[in-house]
């Protein structure tokens, strides 16, 4: 199977603009500045396009796997042929359009792809349909994972030493996987969060290792439903946050058995939902 | 014409569990911790859903007028006739389905609404059209407004204080709009960014305040690709953001004559796009 796909360099995620900067009082000063890259990338399926998200290049064959990985498309390796940037018209250019080749046994719910439903269901149903379909139906984690208080308060620093290389622009999101001995087996950047733990997900399914049941999950900023939905889906058993939990992500945690850890900053944290994993001796 | 709608109560946008916090080297302790509410949101025009957003309850006619009124459906006031929960089953209970009613004149692309394409365009159109669908075509936004830096550089101050009454969260996004004297209008919050910028243009909206070319827009975090859409749908000619820009961001201001400030923090701040607005004497 081949995965087509440059490898990423600093100048694909960063853009560099002159601009000015200005002190009140003073006057504009003119700089060079590092920007996060953002641009749109279309995931198309048997020819069908599924989804256009505004993602930092690099890493595409990993976001397109961790999507339809995540969106429960996607459920073996040997489910995937190829990934290959398309390489007719315009998009050839930009590089900002993915085809996706199925094995021919892989049965699609497209309607259950598009979430961002077009129904034309009546108030009688009153959306339920259309709700239900944000919620994905994985079934709960069950994973003996353990991992100590001391270990996952380490990871947050780990995270920001990796990411040296590229943050220099303040807008990327981060999300790595670890094991249970603190270890990093990967970590991506993006201007978008979910787009940074789908290139996660996907890097770890194209080089089969799901299910991800001895890891953790670290993102640097807030946690939402959706991030608990893609590591679910990927059989995340411990999910951290650098900073906030949403209430449906700690709705979410409680009944999918995931641990979640919010607030992992220096020696402290909170913890959201399945403490159990989390050792203190 | 009605917009039902409860007023936003703190205990509507912000969510209380028992949580345990741990010190590495210590026990968990109990503790109470306040969390931003995630809940989903349909929005249903003429009967048809054509999104279902995550977002923190409250507000939910405003987020949909914004929305709409971005997307470029809803032109002037007198377009919408009515908002209001959906009433019917399930969906009465949790308030999570909006029912939107429009004038008969008011002609809706479907089509265009749903970013999140399902186009079946063969390899050779290469997404061109799904990737142009994501860039609502506003003309630029033509505006004599200044405003002083130092008038500015006080706005981030003026957003915290009047965050503190719902900010306990640590876990939501805001937005504000601002008159040339640094008067607020409006301040939103919500734990997705690009619906906070939706409810606040929605509340501008449903006033008949529209265009917004003498405002600015702040924003808590990011000022991403989306966002800048968003406040030139509704004409806002200055845009400041207290993190990082991303390129396309800035790309897309330089385009659309849109004043990008980003980095907004004490005294400072880059200017990335048409600094002619902002004044320094």
């Amino acid at each position: 199977m081949a995965i087509k796909q440059k490898p990423t360099e600093a100048s694909e995620a960063i853009a560099t603009e002159e601009i000015l900067a200005l002190r009140v009082g003073g006057k504009p000063r003119p700089r060079t500045d590092l920007l996060a890259r953002e641009e749109p990338l279309e995931i198309r399926v048997r020819g069908k396009s599924v989804v256009v998200t505004m993602r930092t290049p690099g890493h595409d064959a990993e976001l397109a796997a961790g999507f339809l990985c995540t969106e429960a498309l996607l459920r073996k390796r040997s489910d995937l042929v190829e990934i290959a940037h398309c390489q007719q018209g315009e998009a050839a250019l930009h590089g900002n359009v993915l085809n996706v080749f199925l094995a021919p046994s892989v049965e699609i719910d497209f309607e259950r792809l598009t979430r961002h439903v077009f129904a034309s269901s009546s108030c009688g149903l009153c959306g339920k349909a259309s709700i239900e379909a944000v919620q994905q139906q994985f079934p709960p984690v069950v994973s003996k994972m353990r991992i100590s208080a001391k270990t996952l308060a380490a990871l947050p620093e780990k995270l920001r030493a990796a990411q040296d290389a590229f943050e220099q622009t303040g807008g990327l999101h981060a999300a790595a996987l670890f094991n249970a001995r603190g270890k990093m087996l990967v970590l991506r950047e993006d201007v978008g969060r979910h787009n940074a733990v789908d290139k996660v997900i996907g890097h770890a399914f194209l080089n089969s290792l799901l299910p991800l049941d001895g890891h953790v999950l670290l993102v640097s900023g807030r946690a939402s439903f959706e991030i608990l939905q893609k590591a679910l889906a990927a059989r995340i058993s411990i999910i951290a946050a650098v900073s906030a939990p949403s209430s449906l992500a700690v709705e979410f945690a409680r009944e999918s058995g995931q641990t979640l850890v919010g607030f992992l900053r220096g020696n402290t944290m909170n913890l959201y939902a399945h403490p159990e994993r989390i050792t203190t001796r």
